[in-house]
């Protein structure tokens, strides 16, 4: 009987974030591919857009003006999935089947700077820290209203993505409730921490860099790495080195370093089909329910969606839905080639 | 204070199948869009296509060549995500955060007919009997292989999904470990089942029937539902008014009345946006573990993306990847949709 070689045999790996099974095809990676491409547009894009709504000075759906603002820009959004009306309710604790509750937020949107043709790998290191110390003043400006438990940072990019606007910009969606990949987390990393002491995360970080198998950019204060159980084709998570629980808790140096790998993970990202590199990005921390959690240690994900070149994504479809997550390269693979990537953007270079 | 008010106000329902929330925003969806369109084909499809690797009598990727079959046609993925080899392994008991495993599988392509331009609502109801016949046997074939455990069932349609083919056809995977979304319902249904000596699903039904808010078809053995927590903006899910175990439990009548269920869904779908309706599906029923599993009960999955039209679709990204599912319109407003769409397929009427 053959013996199994991670490289070359279908597997399953497990994800002790959320509990969750990944299958792993490695030797699928050599498929032809007929399926649908994506468009890629390399027009180049004004710096300002007089259509733009994120854009300064620029008049939104609502009719709001934006400011002349010259850095980061936070605003409500004006077609919010959430609402902050309080809603008078008493939940039926003998259903089943029509459990529903509502839901309680704030979304905002953060222009990441006043260009609207830049994107964080084209932008200086201190412009990332500056993104960075708005994200902190958002965290706690939302997580201190007093029915805000959660604060959900994340960013859409590309059009792939369901991004409608290039012009650099993120989110933030407050709440009351724990969304559920947040709440599956916070269960695992509670029961870790109970029996260690320790982050899962610490102690994970610690471990990958050991075997320096999976890490595409390390500094002083932060890693960048394929997880293990990485579903996305190339899927990073950036983790603090330091058991840090949150983005507030940062010193300045960790806002430093962690603007710098930023930087260098979505410019290796670009480099790597030259192209702007689609990914929904997500960060991961304290809840904000004012009760303490040292279970939770920073980290943030992202999940780009191509797989062999700016047009081939990967398509979680039928099986995926249905059964798994499934990756055809390995995660070990996917690190080698991201690491292998310059430092520096490819616009510039060429 | 406001009373809460399902049908305007945010909220979060419960998947009592998965155990996981989802974000209902219904006043969302009067927001512009300005993101991707989707493109969609209307070039005429030839009957027969010499270029296309699923029609009979031509030569697959590894020089097989089709048989000139006449309704359904099975064989192996020429590029399959599992393979048959056994492969030699033990597990290191102590692994926390590499755990991996060997997984064993067989991959194979159904295709529905002959005919490379025909799709599901376009076949007679006896043609579709006969796909699920196939599908019986291959439950049946696979299933007994001693190291598979459980056969997943699905169908990708539409290049949105990542179907690079227009040929009617499906896929199975069987393999040997109950994959991730499966055990989560398994755990879910056997829960129920050990407290109420029920199947979830048979309760769940008759409620559903009763309430007659989200149904979409309903015949004598099968009915065709938006599930209460649909994270699709047209989910729906078909489910066996019997509490039957597997496909090959189903009686003549049954296989009868779920094809013609099948037809119809799948003709409204197709009705809604006047367009070959993308989605993936797939059937949820006992694993083939040898064990008796009084808690499953059949059902199938419908999971299309298209959100306003034939060219937009709902976005699972940023938000719905780091937090939980987001949709903007009620289920309750889909099934009407739905309901009320024609069960003569657009292109017989225009
Ligand atoms: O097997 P196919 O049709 O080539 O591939 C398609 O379905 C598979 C199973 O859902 C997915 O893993 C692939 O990403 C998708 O492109
Ligand atoms: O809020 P946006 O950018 O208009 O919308 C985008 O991000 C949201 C949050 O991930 C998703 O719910 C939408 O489907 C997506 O199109």
């Amino acid at each position: 009987m053959k013996n199994f070689d991670i490289n070359e045999d279908p597997h399953r790996r497990y994800n002790p974030l959320i509990n969750e099974w990944v299958l792993v095809s490695p030797h699928r990676s050599k498929r032809p591919w007929q399926g649908q491409n994506e468009t890629v547009t390399s027009d180049a894009l004004p710096e300002y857009d007089p259509t733009c709504y994120l854009c300064p000075g620029n008049v939104r759906a609502n009719g709001m003006v934006n400011p002349d603002y010259e850095s980061s820009f936070v605003f409500e959004n004006d077609f919010a999935a959430l609402k902050q009306e309080e809603i008078a309710f008493e939940e039926n604790k003998n259903q089943t089947f029509f459990r529903a509750k509502p839901e309680r937020g704030i979304s905002r949107v953060v222009c990441f700077s006043p260009k609207h043709n830049l994107t964080l790998p084209e932008m200086p290191a201190e412009a990332i820290e500056n993104i960075i110390h708005t994200w902190q003043k958002e965290y706690i400006d939302l997580g201190n209203v007093d029915y805000i438990n959660h604060v959900q940072i994340f960013e859409n990019k590309g059009s792939v993505m369901g991004c409608s606007n290039p012009h650099p910009h993120g989110q933030i969606w407050a709440q009351s409730s724990l969304p559920t990949e947040v709440e599956k987390t916070q269960s695992n990393l509670k029961a870790y921490f109970d029996k260690h002491n320790k982050t899962l995360l610490e102690d994970y970080v610690k471990e990958e860099l050991n075997l320096n198998e999976r890490i595409v950019i390390e500094n002083d204060h932060f890693v960048a790495l394929v997880p293990f159980w990485a579903i996305w084709p190339y899927e990073t998570m950036v983790v603090s080195k330091r058991n840090v629980n949150k983005i507030t808790d940062f010193t300045e140096m960790e806002v430093t370093d962690f603007a710098v790998i930023l930087k260098q993970l979505t410019t290796k990202y670009d480099n790597l089909f030259e192209t702007t590199f689609p990914y929904s990005s997500g960060i991961h921390q304290s809840p904000t329910d004012g009760e303490l959690h040292p279970e939770w240690h920073f980290h943030m994900h992202f999940y780009p969606p191509l797989l062999r070149s700016a047009t081939v994504k990967k398509f979680m479809v039928g099986y995926e839905m249905m059964g798994e997550s499934q990756r055809d390269i390995t995660p070990e693979k996917s690190a080698e080639i991201l690491k292998n990537q310059s430092n520096v953007h490819y616009k510039i270079l060429t």
